[in-house]
């Protein structure tokens, strides 16, 4: 990261303060333009400054230039004294999970573990410390005047009108519209949102697989998500060392951080799905909760009535948990322990601030799979848990789909927002069509796009190696950014306040043949200079597109002046 | 394109008879697949056939094995006998443009010539001999039949149902809904069709400007958009040797050729957009219509009147040609000689079949410019035109825009198929944010997908190189199959006969782990096995993104095995 910021010279972090928390310092990057110089057809030159434009920004303390980030301590715990002052939660002598013990006992790990391991935090008894708790009772948090700064940034300054005021955000998260993911033992995170009323969020996938990858490569492709984009991190690991690997991950990500428990709990019984039990599973995700997992993803919606829905199918069942989950209740002619104690998960995650991600463990795997049977009768089921969360203060949302032809879009939000009570959606795309493998991340953005304008509240993006292999650091970027457009693309179609703000100074750059303007405003500014210098450019007003004579950009100045 | 056939062993060229005219050869790829071999739970093995694939085909004789294709000579003349046999058009003795005259003579461009020029074709005085004015008069072309074959390939033999009959295309080019374009000057073109009712097209731009760019990598582009899936290519030459450029890409090329003329006419008065003259202009339209192009796009919906609307735009007008025409305008206080000399053009037209598309000189250039009173100004002037290029049987489609957010998509459909008239609608993209320059072939199939959906007949491709720079091969590459994707999205969701066809052959290879048959079923099957490969994959039951314990396709398998 430091090595490339010669590259956004014009961006700088920036701070706004909070008002009902007068010590929060919300982040933002500020990108600082240079003046619109024209001359009238007088030969006069005219000179106009354009005020600087400010960026949402998930890159933390990363992109900070007086914060020196240590990868070996990890980030700033921002939240810590938040936490604290709330005196509602205890740090733990030790850690509650065996296997979180033995992993810290194992001096063969030494080598490879993060060294500055704090105690855990859980909420102390009878206290209920969930953002949704406070919400319910009340309770403007700092996380939510936080989130709503971030969202706004300098709207009322530029006189836009928006709906997001703190209290706005409280009610949103009280009645189960949105989600602030926030563990307690994650300080190091900043707040965001999640829900249809706030800007789209994106998240992205990370992790190895047991073919590929190291923690070095992991915490690096996570730190260069947030780079780019990523609102929150998904760390999918199913190889070697998933315990030691997620806490480098969450110990130096700045954004809330996923995980999918069921795929350490079968990496913990080598693979063997009738091996799974509750118990097993119980201690993962108290692992996983103590280390500072924001959300957990749970394929609870799987009912053992239910799966053989998916028989008829071209493609079966393609999510990993789902089809895990299914597998278990086939073995054991039961409901999955996942349905059965979904009660259970909800009392452990409620302590430690925990959200749910309700897998959809029966999404399509292909455009003739699409809203069928199987997926929404797993949907149905999703709508009935998602209250029995929120009856416990925890805060949920619902995944989604997957492969669907553009046609059938729109049913799964309807159905979504009809049966989920509202809850936010969280689509994988979806993928608009199968021909396309190399392409994925843009058959998918295309789907992505459309169902965010809907009211899907975050996309999980796609690379380009979907289907094929792990995506390397590249494949990151390109899927990262391809589902800001996505997303970006569905906050201009909502009317998000200031959307356009950013749209409107680039464009105005280009106008202006402000090239360097344009790609600091731009979601790869380095990309863009690349494009724009190997052609042999220098910053004339035309491009190699169309030439000096036939640059329309510049035969519309000359028009201006004509009288 | 020879040595890119060992990544195609699968595919090979597939002919189907006609049989109005049993003549025709309609040319398409064929994949053949490999059977589907699953073990049941007892051991035993099943080995169930996979039928082949048939495939739209753009790439002509390139992907005919059988055919050696020499450059220098140009591509077989396919359509010459069906043009010879109606009899209603003439050899002329010499080419009837005074500059096409004067290049030919100038023995210092030998060097540059395409060597095998042939004298041009023009109607008999007095004939219709548009694919329009048979249409009208009730007479099924070869052409005709020969596009009905090709858009339904083998539907009725899948027992898919189709509405498209030669009958079909017929009314369909009668009432001015499709456009065949056809000149009779470029033979060599294998017929296709542009209509809402029909697939999808997508058009490829290629071209050289001042700064960059020969001849040979023109060409070499043109075959390599055919070969990628461009349905039509336009040359946007605006630098040296246009018309020696376009003789060899014509030559060369298996899909509609078109150009806009006016960028040619501007860099006869070297770049003096004042001095052009309709003189000029007429005589490079009748240079191109003997040239063989197939259709022009003409700024003529661009009123004196209407060119200050512009002004109050945030980056006022920024196509090429409208910028042209719009300061042609003013330099000259009056209507321009597209206008003026609107019916003229059509009666030129008219006698070698080009189709004309009304180009969007006043297409918004940004977000912030979407949908206002100059766009729309034009386009109700577009709605005046084609109903006069229709009296005179010239076919006609309009071009749209540009850069439109989500939200004001529809609105571009609707008011486009309501004042012209249900013409074809050719957009460029839209792109719907204009803060991701690099990434523009993205931003532009998310809309592009949606506008084809609600009936946008061909889509213009959109590189990543948009805004940048003069697209490169790779790029042409990138542009054309994501545009590909958005045209089959589209496809799909308007229920064209047979599409999901392909959708549903690779999804079933991809869950039968038949890695090569997915890749040859695919868009782009040298970059799928690329990425497939470079992971060091042995096409094993998984792939490296989740290895083999965690693939949800080798579980679902297991699954569909236990009782």
């Amino acid at each position: 990261m430091p090595n490339d910021r010669k590259a956004y010279a014009q961006r700088e972090k920036y701070y706004m303060n909070g008002e009902l928390y007068p010590f929060l310092r919300v982040g933002m990057q500020k990108v600082n333009l240079t003046p619109t110089v024209t001359q009238d057809s007088d030969g006069n030159t005219h000179r106009e400054e354009n005020a600087p434009v400010l960026i949402y920004d998930t890159s933390g303390p990363f992109s900070d230039k007086t914060v020196q980030v240590d990868l070996r301590k990890g980030l700033p715990r921002l939240r810590e004294p938040w936490i604290e002052a709330r005196q509602d939660t205890e740090v733990l002598p030790q850690f509650s999970s065996e296997y979180a013990r033995r992993r810290l006992a194992d001096r063969s790990l030494d080598m490879l573990r993060f060294e500055h391991i704090v105690p855990p935090r859980r909420a102390k008894a009878g206290k209920a410390i969930t953002q949704m708790a406070y919400a319910k009772a009340g309770v403007v948090t700092p996380e939510m005047e936080y989130v709503a700064i971030r969202e706004n940034m300098n709207c009322r300054e530029l006189g836009i009108e928006t709906h997001i005021t703190p209290e706005y955000v409280r009610e949103e998260i009280a009645r189960g519209r949105a989600v602030l993911p926030a563990n307690i033992n994650h300080p190091e995170a900043e707040p965001m949102i999640i829900g249809r009323n706030f800007a789209v969020k994106i998240n992205t996938n990370i992790g190895n697989s047991a073919t590929t990858s190291s923690i070095e490569e992991e915490v690096d492709k996570a730190v260069w998500s947030c780079k780019w984009g990523g609102d929150t991190l998904m760390d999918l690991s199913t190889g070697a060392n998933i315990h030691e690997t997620r806490e480098w991950i969450v110990r130096n990500c700045p954004v809330p951080v996923g995980t999918v428990p069921i795929y350490q709990a079968v990496q913990k019984v080598d693979g063997k799905v009738e091996a799974l039990t509750w118990e097993l599973f119980r201690d993962t995700l108290i692992e996983q909760c103590e280390q500072g997992v924001d959300y957990f993803t749970i394929h609870a919606g799987i009912r053992y009535g239910n799966v053989r829905l998916a028989d008829s199918r071209l493609c079966g069942i393609v999510s990993r948990g789902g089809s895990i989950m299914s597998k278990w209740c086939l073995l054991h002619k039961r409901e999955s322990f996942l349905y059965e104690h979904f009660d259970d998960i909800c009392d452990i995650v409620a302590r430690y601030d925990v959200a749910l991600s309700l897998g959809d463990g029966l999404r399509p795997g292909c455009i003739a799979d699409a809203n069928d049977a199987a997926q929404f009768a797993e949907l149905d089921t999703m709508g009935e848990l998602v209250t029995r969360a929120w009856q416990k203060n925890v805060q949920a949302f619902i995944e989604g789909p997957g492969h669907v032809p553009m046609q059938k879009i729109r049913e799964n939000m309807e159905r979504q927002l009809s049966h989920c009570h509202e809850a936010p959606f969280y689509t994988l795309g979806p993928v608009v069509t199968d021909i396309a493998p190399g392409y994925d991340h843009i058959t998918s953005a295309i789907g992505g796009a459309q169902i965010a304008w809907m009211g899907t509240a975050m996309l999980c993006y796609v690379t380009p190696k979907e289907h094929l292999a792990l995506p390397g650091k590249d494949d990151v970027r390109t899927g990262v950014v391809t589902y800001k457009i996505a997303a970006h693309a569905a906050d201009l179609a909502k009317g998000h306040p200031g959307a356009q703000v950013r749209d409107n100074a680039l464009a105005k750059a280009r106008y202006d043949f402000r090239w360097r303007d344009q790609f600091h405003l731009s979601l790869d500014p380095e990309r863009a200079l690349q494009y724009y210098t190997e052609a042999g450019h220098t910053e004339g007003e035309y491009c190699t597109m169309c030439g000096p004579n036939f640059c329309a950009a510049k035969l519309t100045h000359d028009l201006r002046k004509l009288k």
